[in-house]
């Protein structure tokens, strides 16, 4: 049986982002999942995902970090609660914060590797650190302060 | 006769980026203007941009915010060097570094409205300030440090 990544135990009404959620058809499916004791995220850019011929676009990179940011923190925040992901009450998160450092361009065609390592840690607020790989060398370095979704963004809390 | 944008200005073989280039078929052709001694550009995200229903993805609030940041960046470059966009040598900047704050979801369904503001600027790297609003309100802030691009992602300069 597949192993199922963590954006896969996201409550239905939460899991339409454009960036890693499974009932988004037009979306970029990211999947994140642990790796040791930090996460990883494999993506793989479309060609159109360029920033010049050869290169992928930044705001792609910046986009597989935040998603595998978000995924990180909901991940970390159960196992802080110490229970499973299949366990109630479900946990979102989404970004409030987003750091993209581009260490080298990234080249296109290639699988990237999001590896993420989470440096703080509560209840309510998560920090993550992630390193983006492209044939084995650094290329964007990335950190994302997730915070849990507000109660607004939920269709299932909406009047 | 309609205002050119800060990416129409940009050489043939640099302009393919996913987020503003205007070779690109599959892209978000963010298109970037001055607006007083600021600038602007002006985005309406697709449906399927989204967070959560209702809301835009916060990676495609990085693409605008990274590219109006590097089409600010050159338009900035030749006021710097006294002349104008349509002189040579072309200038082209990419993005060392994003930096991006999500201060309120992020309504979808109209246009956003990103606002950049030059901070610092040197022939090879410039820092812009830039405020994302959405219905009125300032949604997201975010800073691009962009340098000048690497000639080895440049076509005309590949061997």
């Amino acid at each position: 049986m597949e192993e199922k990544a963590f954006q896969d135990y996201y409550a239905d009404d939460v899991s339409h982002c454009y960036g890693c959620g499974r009932l988004n058809d037009e979306g970029l499916h990211i999947k994140s999942f642990w790796d040791g004791e930090g996460s990883v995220a494999r993506f793989t850019p479309k060609p159109c995902h360029m920033a010049a011929p050869g290169f992928v676009y930044g705001g792609v990179i910046a986009s597989l970090i935040d998603c595998h940011g978000t995924g990180t923190a909901a991940a970390a925040a159960y196992r802080f609660e110490n229970r499973g992901m299949d366990t109630e009450p479900k946990l979102r998160f989404v970004t409030a914060s987003l750091k993209v450092d581009y260490l080298l361009p990234t080249p296109l065609g290639v699988e990237l590797e999001a590896r993420g390592k989470v440096k703080n840690i509560g209840s309510r607020k998560v920090s993550v650190e992630i390193d983006v790989m492209a044939a084995g060398k650094v290329c964007a370095r990335g950190e994302v302060v997730a915070v849990r979704m507000p109660g607004a963004m939920k269709m299932s809390q909406k009047e």
